[in-house]
């Protein structure tokens, strides 16, 4: 998606060689015009399967998952993240691994909220090592439902996450895939 | 708003006397057309304002802040909630204690994306004690920035949170304004 990736060469903030934040557009501050163009976006990459509900996971994923939601024109869930054991039995939980945070959390999804009939579009905002989409697809397997796809905004092509979810089957597809960034400049690939 | 009042009494799930939980539509999962709604309702009602940021809250204001946003044509700022205290100088923050978790936690906004000429919206999911927007406010007032509004989606009108508000100038406006509930019933009230 050229917008974003001109958005993300304009905006983004490159630390060393695998890291880009995204803060003054996505990730804290928040440009609503560019979520709808990604929202329509991620409604033409999946325009052939049939959704009837968006999958993502606090915080960053909402802002995202709500403007593809509006094109599908279906309901967004948002799974939680918790340390805290003490869970219901009426809840999905997966248990996910952070690499940037180094500990273990677990998310978490009503069982009221996803039904076996549930054809889920998984959206997050990154895709590294693809641990947190694994944890969501694990949550929605629970639920008896599928995963029709999964909609990523950033993904760093040169991290494991894609080569795992495709060799688990999922279909994925990304807004914007940065290859590599070598002396503060980004390189792209496209959705293949 | 009607449509809103209709929806609590519909899906909301009432707990005791002074708790409405709304994940059916708004905090777990999300009604993102009920969204779109809200953000009109909040345009109309502030449509006598000049705004050019909305502020919120991480994690439920986000949604609405979004579609509130898309109304005005402005940017959106989350505060960030943690309790690190390894902030950075380019930060500003302020303490909320919340009555519900029973702690004290930061909130915390990038000092780069509030500046002194914003006239700031500020939007949240629920008002009760009036704390989280208090510190809100206390995080525009640091930027030198002023608060235009205040928008919220359910009041609690048996709390003191909007008197509290007022007393320091605010203009709060709600969506719904819950002034009592009794025996599953919950009344409403106006923003008067």
């Amino acid at each position: 998606m050229k917008l974003l990736e001109e958005r993300i060469q304009k905006d983004g903030k490159i630390i060393g060689e695998d890291i880009v934040k995204v803060d003054m557009f996505l990730n804290h501050q928040i440009d609503v015009a560019l979520l709808d163009e990604m929202g329509k976006e991620f409604k033409r990459l999946f325009s052939d399967k049939e959704i009837t509900k968006i999958l993502t996971i606090e915080v960053s994923g909402i802002s995202i998952a709500c403007a593809a939601a509006r094109e599908f024109g279906v309901p967004v869930v948002f799974a939680k993240k918790t340390e805290a054991a003490n869970l219901s039995h009426e809840v999905y939980t997966s248990e996910v691994f952070s690499f940037t945070k180094k500990k273990t959390y677990t998310v978490r999804v009503a069982k009221e909220y996803l039904h076996a009939s549930d054809k889920v579009l998984i959206i997050d905002d990154f895709l590294a090592s693809g641990k947190a989409i694994l944890g969501l697809a694990d949550i929605v397997k629970q639920a008896g439902a599928t995963v029709e796809g999964v909609g990523i905004v950033i993904e760093k092509g040169f991290q494991q996450g894609k080569k795992l979810l495709r060799e688990q089957g999922f279909d994925v597809k990304s807004l914007a895939i940065i290859d590599a960034i070598e002396a503060g400049k980004i390189y792209y690939g496209e959705n293949v």
